[in-house]
């Protein structure tokens, strides 16, 4: 996997929160890390990135996020109204200023005719701004989607992060 | 950074799990995600990872593994009583038969001569068995630090999976 992309957004993503006073928070399903990694390879980055979370099964979902299990059941976690309880549940739990969740099908199996391999949902809750939303699905394996989905998550980030500057 | 190191033991640490019917929960420092992000690169993992943790901060360390406060000011977070404090809290938090914890000094800066940069300590924990903690220290940058401990991390999972079979 090309690191180079990755390394460069979450540069970016720490000058601009270090610049800032941002404080931000992670919670990541297909992902599975690699935005927190990301942006802990930046020197420095202990003082943006408050923690990072790898909430792999529902249970942990549940626990370390507050989203009702009955929000799966009737949505699926692979959802815009999961990962949107994701990046609000953890905002209400860290003490950060801004959280990115995302969720979404890596492959190379578990796809369906309306939740192909390659969806993903990233969402963005702010203490001081509406909850935004997207949803994306990308090509390739399952390295790609998942490295196409942390570039999305960070690029996500410095958007939101603009519109205050 | 070179991936294959990390990507072959993250296979193997998959490969095991799932044979032997143990999930995984890690707690993750210095490396930051690494560890996580590697073993969900592996299709199949969520059956074997439950959760990943990065508790950057020592407020997150003490709400998502339960390590008390008092144990940073006695020892400091990048300790031998820190690093088994998380595996066993983890431990007791996910439901899960092994947890690896791993904590260290990534550097360019936060070495003392006491505890260089490249100073890791990681552990396992699990129900059947005594925590295992280790200490390492890693030569090179950054990069190389993070990228050490982690391979290091997914083998000593190995090491200990192997004891019962």
């Amino acid at each position: 996997m090309s690191w180079a992309a990755l390394e460069q957004r979450a540069r970016e993503v720490v000058e601009r929160c270090r610049a800032a006073g941002v404080r931000l928070a992670v919670a990541e399903a297909c992902t599975g890390g690699l935005i927190a990694a990301s942006l802990t390879g930046v020197p420095g980055s202990s003082a943006v990135l408050e923690r990072g979370l790898v909430p792999y099964s529902n249970e942990s979902k549940e626990e370390l996020l507050g989203v009702p299990r009955e929000l799966f059941v009737a949505h699926g976690a692979v959802s815009p109204e999961g990962v949107r309880a994701m990046a609000e549940g953890l905002l209400a739990r860290a003490p950060v200023q801004l959280t990115l969740a995302e969720t979404g099908i890596a492959g190379p199996t578990g796809g369906t005719p309306s939740k192909p391999v390659g969806l993903v949902f990233l969402a963005v809750a702010r203490q001081d701004a509406p909850t935004v939303v997207e949803r994306h699905v990308f090509p390739g394996d399952r390295d790609a989607v998942r490295h196409g989905a942390a570039v999305r998550g960070l690029e996500l980030i410095l958007e939101q992060l603009g519109r205050e500057t």
